[in-house]
């Protein structure tokens, strides 16, 4: 294990920033990128396709280019080995055959990045090199980009030139693409690398990313952290995806697309739209009355607030009102003069504000100058093609710039502490390696993390139920114990508000009737103090296969026969984030109070998220499975209380 | 009153099919309105702007033009006055002026139908002519129509030009516009009657409607019922619009959009596709891996059957496939020769199919001559320009034809009942202006429909009570009764499990004292049947502005806390809509049986609605509301029983 050489010293991983598991508290640096995008001078290592191409591209950058054992051609300089390369190549590029022995010289020359073509490379035998690699990739990557446009760029990341084709094509519509890199086989760098460079530099106004499958899902969220710090909007297109990937993805900033359509549309408004100034969207109506208004309706739905504005006055007039964040104008269809003279209004509206002008261009044609001169022609507006892609981009633009105010790095949230914990040291016992906990053992490694459960004793007799009860305090609840016992409820196995010694005796004696009957070997029975009601909720930690262990929040007990509901967040994670996970429950306002009583203890569940959260991240390894469920919430300043607990451990534990 | 002229019987209102409230079982028929789409000839009134555009629109279809004192012209003749007009006149179309005088004239010389442009005209003042008239509206009415295009046709119907600019520029797209109609200020004939119209049409394939305001919200769910008896769909952008209409709208077979691009790629979809002959949708691979699978995933996401197929075989393949009903394919950006020789492949595919085949074509330019020539240019092929328009289209698409083959018409699902019927005449005495009706005379009316009640008496003393419980059967419920009384439950106004004469007799002496301390002026004290709990649903009757009196479900008593959750359906409705009123409750999956106990009795809750629609029909214009909140939902065989009960009769009850 080295650290990356050329760019300075980067932390945290075996080759590079965004590889491994997240460090709490750690604070990485992007690799050091620059010249596989704008080399001084490029070494050519072999003959195959793309030497035209990449000699091409050099050219266009002002870069010179030595051919390695090549002949000279257009701008290409040769050399009769590696040796006579001029000090300051700064990247190669090694056009197929056998890249290892290559890419190793290259680490002996001090060039700090290469990108391969079409060779067979992998991640294990490029250890030990400086050299920084992207690919092995195609010709692709050295398409040139276009040099005339202006405003802020997207940089585009994705596998491969057919997945990326659509955001080249963002040059088709006005938009300045800042940055291309196709990851190919990933070999060395990834997305998360580049996505993490792109966002460090000056003139990117966003990063698109068409997401191949995610194999080191960490290191993607440590980059999009990295991203998020620096304010740059991530957008992507995650396939294939799972909910927990989309939920750890906008848990970490990045904004998450449906199709590359949206891609293209959610990156322009996203790195062109300066942050609002104001919430409303006000939707201009030329008159022609077809459209201002379900558009409207629509950016409403989506949750957003809207009015109607025109057609008397300018778009000009509307931009100024302070309480006005963005002007969309829907134009159906197209019709001269009068559309013509509505796109300069609306192109020159945007010249002379700072805030977003959306238009939605509904010509099936799209030929026309107002179109493709005066509307693509701007670097402020942004032109959709379609109301729903407008409204999820405007909806996306609100959500990013609400999140980018609030946003606290999930790692400096995470408090450094020692390992293993006090919490951790007391649970230990309780864990056996493929085994399920019973109830009283699941409470009390609950109880270990300082979530409140019931008093409550473990008896194995008549008589010392009725000593338990005594202590527990009456009235009780009375539960049949054992390791595996599904549907106790319904069969009978749990008995409440029992109020005096001889109910508790003659409940004992039931319940190890029932028992024997059922045939449930019990480890005992619980005798609980009775909590009083309030709304039930349910949280657990879930073992992703991607990600590991997750926290989620939902509705528990009855409540999540009625709606079951449930919110997923990846650890670490700070308050805000655990509320903000509650948020997204439809049974939130169910916290506010019940039948207008009075607003329940949200901030006691918020501990309780945190602190399953430390359980997640201390335990997750051992857990396969753990569920505080029903969590009974209960009045403000009344707390939290655990009245169910499951938890399973891993066969593998420890792993 | 009398009965349109010209083309046939026409039941049921003032001027026409589609005006005026829905009777009973009766079957109307659509106004005969031909000659306004293909006249054979044209009488021309007065010399506004939009003759020339009248006389090259006619002269297109072949029409002779006939100006009634005024100049001969190209391609029309003069005549002197109206008396001259040969016989075979179908249309005569009035610029500006006063055209009511007009008007009244063709209604003698038996000219069926008229257009008016520009000029003021009411309704009342039309009353008594045979003409039928569209307008007052704008020349745009006489937009020549391409007459190169084929394949089903999407029929347009919106207020005024501007209005439907869009839905025009289909034609752009190479679908046919088989009809168009300006419907304008409406002053005779409705987007109703042009919906119905339309809908009986050979050659339509949808009917695309943008609705202004809708004033005769009976009428135009009377076209819709017309349409979907005739199979034919109608797409619907509405706006302004409520979340009652957009309900009353779907129900009665009608395609809601949110946009006017929605519209036009919704409307293509409809018109063009055949009934599906599977349910899956496989979206096609080309090999590019960009666009696939996510777009895969949105179908999935939408509720439909999705795979991914490709790049192996050929589209004409996986049409080919049994288990297949449609075919998606993404080309996110074009890249000849690749994508010209897929689009002549899908073209060559869909053409040789009878399934749907989509497209979606996600260039920015859209000037490719694989996109223009070869996709525009097939009349069986859908290409869209955004996924989440495909999507929507698909979804609509699917949802349209399940409808469409479980359609009974809401009119033959309401059987004739005597008027009043004797459940009316039980309730009538309840009912006083104004009032609120105490919860025991709420009940009373619910159990003159049929809905179960639980046994209960009303007494005003300690004895009565005692002698109430013993005929109702112990346990009893005891609560407060007075017209006005919020929060009863929590006053302490209700008490439950009571189960000997002297607990009733203590309870009543502590309710009433309660009531006099709270200063509650009770009507007395309900001794009620305790029913044994189940799932808590509420029904309701609520009167909206445009459709009148509605039915509501959903979640009712506590449920309602935890998840408010409603549909609503307007009358008459069928014990089919009642079910899918059910199916889009979120609580639905709770009928099915709580933590794996026993289903419940939906059929009773089926009922249940019915009887609330029953009230609705007989009563709405006598009820401000009425809600049976909580109706207990019991297990299956064991009915629904209506806990509470809540109804106000409105002020100006009877109109």
């Amino acid at each position: 294990m080295r650290r990356a050489g050329g760019g300075g010293v980067v932390l945290g991983s075996a080759r590079g920033g965004f590889a491994g598991e997240p460090e709490a508290g750690a604070r990485v640096r992007a690799p050091e990128l620059g010249a596989l995008f704008r080399p001084r001078a490029v070494a050519l290592f072999g003959s195959g396709d793309g030497r035209d191409a990449v000699a091409r591209w050099a050219g266009a950058l002002g870069a010179r280019v030595y051919a390695v054992r090549g002949e000279p051609g257009a701008g290409v300089a040769a050399v009769a080995s590696a040796g006579e390369l001029p000090g300051d190549v700064d990247l190669a590029v090694v056009l197929g055959g056998d890249a290892l022995p290559v890419v190793r010289q290259l680490s002996e020359f001090e060039v700090p990045l290469a990108v391969v073509l079409g060779a067979a490379l992998s991640a294990d035998l490029l250890r030990g090199g400086t050299t920084r690699v992207l690919g092995p990739t195609g010709a692709d990557q050295f398409a040139p980009l276009r040099d005339d446009l202006d405003g802020p760029g997207v940089a585009v990341v994705a596998p491969t030139g057919p997945q990326a084709r659509h955001l080249y094509a963002l040059q088709e519509l006005g938009v300045r693409v800042s940055h291309w890199a196709l990851t190919g086989g990933a070999a060395d760098l990834t997305a998360a690398d580049l996505i993490a460079y792109c966002a460090e530099q000056p003139g990117v106004g966003a990063v698109a990313c068409h997401l191949g499958p995610v194999h080191d899902a960490p290191a993607l969220l440590r980059a999009a952290d990295h991203a998020a710090r620096h304010g740059v909007p991530v957008v992507a297109l995650a396939s294939p995806t799972t909910p927990v990937l989309g939920a750890a993805l906008r848990q970490y900033g990045v904004v998450t697309v449906g199709s590359p359509d949206q891609l293209r549309d959610t990156a322009t408004l996203l790195a062109r739209a300066r942050p609002p100034r104001a919430e409303a969207v006000a939707v201009w109506d030329d008159g022609s009355g077809s459209a201002a208004a379900p558009v409207a309706a629509l950016v409403r739905a989506a949750g957003l607030p809207a009015e109607v504005r025109g057609p008397g006055g300018t778009p000009a007039d509307v931009l100024a009102d302070p309480a006005v964040g963005v002007l969309v104008c829907p134009v159906p269809a197209p019709h001269p003069p009068h559309t013509d003279r509505l796109a300069r209004a609306l192109a020159d509206a945007a010249e002379a504000s700072d805030k977003p002008v959306c238009v939605i261009w509904g010509s099936p044609a799209g030929s026309e100058a107002a179109y493709r001169e005066t509307l693509l022609g701007s670097s402020r507006l942004v032109t959709f093609r379609a109301t729903a892609n407008c409204v999820a981009a405007l909806t996306a633009y609100a959500a990013h710039h609400r999140r980018r105010v609030a946003y606290r790095s999930p790692y400096e949230e995470l408090s450094d502490s020692p390992s293993p914990s006090p919490s951790a040291r007391k649970a230990a016992p309780l864990l056996r390696p493929g085994h399920r906990l019973s109830e009283h053992a699941a409470k009390q490694l609950l109880r270990a993390y300082g979530i409140r459960v019931p008093r409550e004793q473990l008896v194995t007799s008549a008589a010392a139920a009725v000593r338990a009860a005594a202590q527990v305090g009456y009235p009780v609840v009375m539960k049949a114990s054992a390791p595996h016992l599904a549907h106790r409820a319904e069969l009978g196995l749990v008995r409440v508000g029992l109020s005096s010694a001889s109910q508790v005796r003659d409940t004992y004696r039931d319940l190890a009737e029932i028992a024997r009957y059922e045939r449930v070997d019990l480890d005992g029975v619980l005798v609980c103090q009775m909590v009083e009601r309030g709304v039930e909720m349910a949280l657990r930690v879930v073992h992703d296969p991607l990600l590991g262990p997750t926290v989620t929040a939902g509705t528990g007990g009855v409540l999540a026969e009625a709606d079951p509901d449930s919110a997923v967040r990846v650890p670490p994670f700070g308050d805000g984030e655990a509320r903000a996970m509650l948020d997204e429950l439809r049974v939130r306002r169910l916290l506010d109070g019940v039948r207008g009583g009075p607003p329940l203890d949200v901030d006691a569940l918020v501990e309780a998220v945190l602190r399953v959260q430390r359980i997640a991240l201390e335990l997750g390894g051992d857990l396969a499975e753990l569920a505080v469920d029903p969590l009974v919430v209960r009045e403000r300043g009344q707390g939290a209380v655990a009245l169910g607990a499951r938890a399973v451990c891993r066969a593998d534990a420890g792993d």
